[in-house]
């Protein structure tokens, strides 16, 4: 089960903001057992956005999470462009609407804000593509949207860290089953780094696993990172690993 | 001028390392005036790194950075695959293979490492396309290159931070010329934002910068990045979208 994460804006191009979104939801969907293959980072313009998406759908993963580029100012051009990208039109979500008009209500009333009513740029983040389920934004004005589209999973949250953790938790993951993968992180001595190779083949082989590995320390170690459907699993691929050979040492 | 960044490692992908060394590159080559247009990120494979490289190939910017994947493991194999997406050989450079060699001779004296010979992984390392410049590492064993390829240059850096910002400041950042961006961060009080957008396209369209937006405290405020060649012009932008009605308030 393949991903794609595409991150959208200019301040993560000009290196003003470090991408930690793009993180926090690869670890999540490595969680829940999808393997992501790669992640895009575009800037807030139409065209290379619907790009980059198109790109995307073309490696056919069966899920995207697209972030960021959802906000009510100019550049905010994400649901115009993927509406784009999947030649679908954009189309007002009454209740979109009527949650967006309370949630500015809420903030006149908490004196955080000048003025309550909708105005075009708030009214904006009300459409969304044609054919997509609205997510719910429990931190911020603009909703998320899931979309089908030729066999792929297509969710598009929010780029502010605190919205799009909060979608992603109550509106994405639920969606993406009940499998859960486990992650066990090891140490392992090793003086000549050619001779793991061949045991982690043999390990993959035999086991559904899959496993990362880094240099540690000038090579002296070796950083592992075991992942599979069960503690179970997992021990039974560091059992064999030992047999074949590799030290297993405490931290990381 | 436009440049794209590749940033290589399974541990970028399962989210157990947030991709720093991307925001950083982009930093250095948005003050060195370059645009960055796409940050892509691809796991330790060599097939999806040869595409990955082709596709930015294909879209020709002046400037590709690549980072990760050019240690001794066996899933460091960044520089065969850059090779192979640019039909070049791997060929040994000899120089390289002394720096390694006295680089590890230099941990063993330090007592870092057991054994100072140089193995089959070490001496991997100092494989480089054919045709590439190899760039110095000064904080770690394996060298970048620097490729020259169909009008694009191409930068290979390290993943570790420490060898890579060492080897992008010495190495990468000399090579793209004097020419140096500056930033300004501004904080514009704003109740419309509707209002903002043909002010941003005149003042884009008399001075030389780029102007970046985004909303702060749900739309009350607006933080503005002028990106400019001097001071001055910056300066001058400003002042027109003073004159426009914008109001600038202290901090970010």
């Amino acid at each position: 089960m393949f991903a794609e994460i595409l991150t959208i804006g200019d301040e993560l191009l000009t290196g003003n903001t470090v991408d930690s979104n793009s993180a926090f939801i690869a670890q999540k969907l490595t969680e829940k057992g999808y393997w992501v293959k790669r992640k895009t980072t575009v800037g807030d313009d139409v065209e290379e956005i619907k790009s980059a998406v198109q790109e995307v759908l073309a490696r056919k993963p069966e899920v995207l999470v697209i972030s960021g580029g959802l906000g009510p100012t100019h550049d905010d051009v994400t649901m115009l462009a993927v509406a784009g990208a999947l030649n679908r039109k954009l189309v007002l979500c009454e209740g979109c609407l009527e949650r967006i008009k309370a949630f500015y209500r809420g903030l006149y009333e908490k004196g955080l804000i000048d003025d309550p009513e909708l105005n075009d740029a708030r009214r904006k983040m009300a459409y969304l593509p044609e054919g997509a389920v609205p997510l719910e934004n429990t931190e911020g004005a603009a909703p998320g949207a899931y979309i089908e589209h030729g066999g792929v999973r297509i969710f598009v949250l929010p780029g502010m860290p605190r919205e799009m953790r909060a979608m992603l938790e109550r509106e994405v993951l639920p969606r993406l089953g009940e499998r859960k993968f486990v992650q066990r992180k090891l140490l392992a001595e090793i003086t000549d780094e050619s001779k793991l190779a061949p045991i982690l083949n043999e390990t993959l082989k035999r086991f559904k696993v899959r496993i990362h590995s880094s240099p540690k320390g000038f090579g002296k170690y070796i950083g592992i990172i075991i992942f599979g459907e069960s503690e179970e699993e997992i021990e039974r691929a560091k059992a064999l690993m030992e047999e074949m050979g590799v030290r297993f040492g405490e931290g990381w």
